[in-house]
């Protein structure tokens, strides 16, 4: 089979002429039909992501087919038996384990879900990695109430699209941040009450007056702006963090945290009911993931170009097959 | 009526003849025996506490009788409805309203328990304000289960030393923290598994390898070494905050917090249900605050000189009548 293989670490991966695994007891093969790039594959391309092992098939978010029947994959496996946090065994689909940039891919039964009715192929695969993360940040550890003013941070990121459409769909009020003009203009689109630059000095002053106050903020960056976000929060608002793009945290108030009885939560992917909630969620509200291209396979070093240039608001997908 | 009154900001209190007070409709004259030292009382006496006003009787911590019924007062004020955070309308009993250093105050019904049998009028009077802190942080914000290893920095303050009573009394193996060789040496007479001193650049590694990882921390300190508490955390940890003494936090990696799903949670006092359900646990307990010093109130000068140095562990309680 073709398949994206990384034969070395720090490089891009290069479409090889595979073996077609063979399922394992207790797993399946299925034939994939379209698979999404998430931060991770492209930040394992940089030599960035901890314990790199090669040769493996990239690739964490798959949508496809076994026997006819449309499925869609959970990429976090052996989550383990804590909602609270994943287990020591916990792994990502895509590294270390051959994953879905590729036509065929074998896991666990477990891990296969029904793709909903709604969303086509590229759709689905656009979903998995993102939506149970976004899940799991707003509506579990964030815990989002209808009604809630939901802070979005670096709105265009795949998890940032699907955190803004599951709020506005939960009925939240819905505010976002970008230094780019044009993701700022999708957000409101996409049904976001206010979008501001985070790279002006006042933006979070402005915020404030134009929300009242935070109740969850979902947030993947950090860095110092983490100390001007706890300024527009609300008392007992919760704060998501589900990455750390711009680092270390700096110059947080412990006065602000206690006295405001705010929390701030980390929060990885999610547990297998945590994909399941947020398939059902999905289903229910019609939710479509933001697609913003779609390459063929081969043409998978222009896909991670754009990844590298974060010019895209949503997902980049792959089409796997026919 | 002898009371400790604050007559100008940013000075101690005067031994001052006062009118006792008369009970509004709703509200109990209480004959106060004895008045406990907060930390907070100490930043009112050096300007450093939002809103300070005058005169005022100074002293959130009361324990007393109204017509031969032993009672304790709660000294969180108008919390409002919400467990999650206090109201707008909070206050602290003994600063804008007048306090429990006195021989009598006036308090709404509402804030009025029964002292717990076990509790002499001193000890009670330790009890309040450092009591449903420590609770709502270890048990309510921190959601402490028995057999959990529990850090609690800064030992010897009131509310550290509440929270180590209630860690141990909750079956948690508990480790703290102190510059103090003393105050560590008592923390282990109190039950502590380990003691550690915050100073040293190696702590927190020998906390990790004594402790296997920490699943509730109770702080009330922030600033830089919380850098390296995030890092002595199990997946799934809560740390939480109830107090600021060290200032800003530096360093905090987003990466630590969302990997292992920790969670920071500011929190302050406590919710009428949170100061009910503390008397439940320290009575069904037995647990006894620790009093450092018993002082005259006429001797209140040399309490707060205490204050000052930090040296006490346990509190600093004043003897209002006899």
């Amino acid at each position: 089979m073709k398949a994206l293989v990384l034969h070395t670490p720090n490089s891009l991966p290069i479409l090889t002429d595979w073996p077609t695994p063979e399922p394992d007891p207790g797993e399946v093969l299925v034939k994939l039909k379209a698979a999404a790039l998430n931060r991770r594959d492209y930040y394992i391309t940089q030599g960035q992501y901890p314990g790199i092992q090669c040769p493996v098939v990239l690739g964490s978010d798959g949508a496809g087919e076994i026997d006819g029947r449309r499925v869609i994959i959970n990429p976090g496996l052996e989550w383990g038996s804590s909602e609270a946090h994943q287990s020591a065994a916990f792994t990502v689909l895509g590294m270390p384990t051959d994953g879905c940039m590729a036509e065929y891919t074998c896991v666990p039964e477990e891990y296969i879900y029904d793709t909903p009715d709604h969303l086509d192929d590229i759709q689905a695969a656009a979903l998995p990695l993102a939506g149970v993360t976004a899940y799991r940040a707003l509506m579990v550890r964030g815990a989002a109430q209808a009604g809630d003013s939901v802070l979005i941070t670096g709105i265009g990121g795949g998890v940032a699209m699907m955190a803004l459409q599951m709020a506005v769909a939960h009925d939240c009020e819905v505010y976002v941040t970008s230094s780019s003009e044009e993701k700022r203009a999708t957000a409101l689109t996409y049904g976001a009450a206010g979008a501001y630059d985070y790279t002006s000095a006042d933006w979070h002053r402005t915020l404030h007056r134009d929300s009242g106050g935070i109740d969850v903020v979902v947030d993947g960056a950090g860095g110092s702006a983490m100390q001007d976000i706890i300024k527009v929060c609300r008392p007992g608002a919760r704060i998501a963090m589900y990455g750390g793009t711009a680092g270390k945290m700096d110059g947080i108030s412990p006065q602000i945290l206690f006295w405001r009885q705010l929390s701030l939560l980390g929060s990885t992917m999610g547990s297998p009911q945590d994909f399941k909630s947020m398939l059902d969620f999905v289903t229910e509200r019609g939710i479509v993931p933001v697609v913003d291209s779609i390459y063929e396979l081969e043409d998978f070093e222009s896909a991670f170009a754009q990844m590298h240039t974060s010019t895209q608001c949503g997902k980049l997908v792959l089409r796997c097959s026919a």
